[in-house]
């Protein structure tokens, strides 16, 4: 990514001009202080550009928004979500939801098809109607322009914190807005798409571009991500472009795209991070950073085959810095280069460590490494020394967390 | 495979004709009780078969064991192999292997292209050559007829018990018999190769046949087996036969060939349900049939797509019918079929339940659900609806000791 001037602000997916939300406890949740449905509302029509998980199992949510998208030429005004329950794998899960977005559009007097609606949480569970028929007024009257927060509240179900993100950015001379919303944190291993994400701008950019944007950029951030190498069914990522900032529309690949891109690039990658930091039962932020690969395929592939090891992702846990578990992973990764040119350090706040060099071990110091491991971000660096491309991976360490919190799920 | 008349015997490597074997401790494991060296040897030279991982890294033995059979036109006498390290990623690596080979042939006084090397551990350590120098006329010594369990002993790692399996069956009037040994327990997801297994038999068969038999029946067992998705880089299972059982000589695939072929199946699928059921930390052994698969490939994708889920393991360790995972990753299977078809049913000695039919939840009893679960070993019935192939792969659940164990696996 080019460095443009992009500040980070505060505002998640309210940060751009003209979006307002809402999220509130409809019941799906048993405790009552959960909120599980939410929303998110564009003062006018927007552009829409999203992504969808590949699993042949989609959860009817995907199926509808893909449907309405189509119908309304990608164009789109609300998002209404639920968490708890993913309306997956249901006999009635499409009327379901179908019913669901009617609710909204109805009641937000738009139409259906301008609706996108997501679910998520448990896979096979029939989908109350009644919380959503009782809670759409509140839902839509207490739409606010700064209650972003409590949008990201409803969609958070293992997730330990909150994952917002939003920028400021000049196009045009008009100042712009770019934020999101994110939801984790297990079943996460997105292939061409991701986990669910709603991302909203103020920018005016056509249909074509705002895809084109978002696909290079999943491509680099999101799909990059793997807690537990588990591609869910109900992952998606829409951006929606309100136009309200009043540039002039963005329609070709100019200079202005590209610092859209790179807006979009700064509040994915941090709501990427983010989700890998809160992966479930997680301890440390793992990033693996691939450099000298013949190509920007091969560099993905490499670095999210270490991000997603079950052997590495304990080692972390246990701060050990067993560095053949790395090579382990280097190796099976599907791509085609020369393992024995292959160099990897270790890196953290404590400092950095080589600990092999064309593919062989090299001495190094025990006590060092063990400070580096110490610490919750933690960077594996690996250069293939074969090609100028290059890619990160992110991931968290497994720990026994995780298995408790999967191990029982449904309760 | 066809119903012959295979009788399950002990015995081990040691149950064919004319094998001898050994282990004891050399001294790379710090604990004296722990055997860490051990041999297989046959009186006379055998035709050979093996298949290796598909990892680019490579244990120096495993470059070393494909130099010999080369070298030998595929015959080999002898095996010797250590556990605690792997010989793997270190720049001495191949001249130490070969070193070992050499104590070995000059012990037994055949030719250093006989000999078969195999090393299971640590990756990344430099091997140290003075335990296999102090030690190798001790393991030669005590080769015996009868010693196949100190062979068995010596290649385990975290192990919690020793993996052996033998049968006798009749060819041309003459009874023959196969056994095997087999190393667990994690950094397996065997790929076109499996994790470390020799097998000896005294069958006569001719190298062709015994190579197109092996790699058949490791198609169908071991590398039908995850226990964490990681693929080793010192995978091998290497077949010796040595003719003494006196058969005439097994050179097309006649009547004769299949049931050997049964032979071989009953032994690796015993060892892979040993390798599954004693994982890392596992509990639990889960075996997932698939059926009405279009063809065999896609009935293997989706076993073990299945198994290797991290979420439907831990779900199986908290017992926890979760099948929604079930269909999630039966839907992100990289193969081609209508998920809408979908039947699944959980087994086990306590029942069966049907949790899915056509894609979609159904009712069933929580209770009874529970009480298959409770059991320690599980079956995923999974019914693809579309064809007549069918394939079983193997695994086991996630727990808090896989965590434990692969948090410090180097001290």
């Amino acid at each position: 990514m080019e460095n443009f001037n992009i500040n980070e602000i505060a505002g998640g997916v309210c940060a751009a001009k003209g979006f307002k939300a809402n999220g509130l406890h409809c019941g799906l949740y048993p405790d009552k202080n959960k909120n599980d449905l939410g929303m998110v509302a564009s003062d006018v029509v927007c552009n829409v550009a999203a992504v969808y998980t590949t699993n042949k199992v989609k959860g009817a949510p995907i199926l509808v928004t893909k449907r309405h998208l189509e119908n309304s030429n990608y164009q789109a005004q609300a998002v209404i979500v639920n968490s708890k329950n993913a309306n997956t794998c249901n006999a009635d899960g499409e009327q379901k939801a179908e019913a669901v977005c009617k609710l909204a559009a109805d009641e937000l007097g738009i139409d259906v098809d301008l609706i996108i609606p997501a679910s998520t949480g448990v896979i096979g569970q029939v989908l109350p109607l009644e919380p959503f028929e009782q809670n759409i007024k509140q839902l839509v009257c207490g739409l606010g322009y700064d209650n972003n927060e409590e949008a990201a509240k409803a969609i958070m179900t293992t997730d330990t914190i909150k994952k917002e993100a939003a920028v400021s950015f000049v196009i045009g001379g008009k100042e712009c807005h770019l934020g999101g919303m994110a939801k984790g944190s297990g079943m996460i291993h997105p292939n061409m798409a991701t986990t669910l994400n709603f991302i909203t701008t103020d920018v005016s950019i056509s249909t074509c571009l705002l895809k084109k944007a978002l696909d290079e950029i999943v491509k680099v951030t999101y799909n990059c991500l793997s807690i537990d190498g588990d591609t869910s069914t109900n992952d998606m990522v829409s951006v929606m472009a309100n136009g309200m900032a009043g540039n002039i529309e963005i329609t070709v690949e100019n200079e202005e795209y590209n610092i859209f891109k790179a807006a979009l690039y700064n509040v994915m990658e941090r709501m990427t991070k983010m989700l890998a930091k809160d992966g479930e039962g997680a301890t440390k932020l793992l990033e693996c950073s691939v450099s000298g690969a013949p190509n920007l395929d091969s560099a993905i592939i490499v670095a999210k085959s270490v991000i997603r090891s079950p052997l590495l992702k304990c080692a972390m846990f246990g701060e050990d810095a067993n560095w053949g578990r790395i090579l382990c992973a280097i190796g099976y990764a599907e791509a085609d280069f020369d393992i024995n040119k292959v160099d990897v350090s270790l890196k953290s706040a404590s400092g950095i460590i080589e600990v092999c060099k064309n593919g062989s071990g090299v001495d190094f110091s025990e006590e060092l490494a063990a400070e580096i491991l110490h610490k919750d971000e933690i960077n594996i660096n690996i250069n293939l020394n074969q090609g100028n491309a290059s890619a990160k991976a992110w991931g968290c360490d497994l720990t026994y967390e995780y298995v408790k919190i999967n191990g029982d799920y449904r309760s």
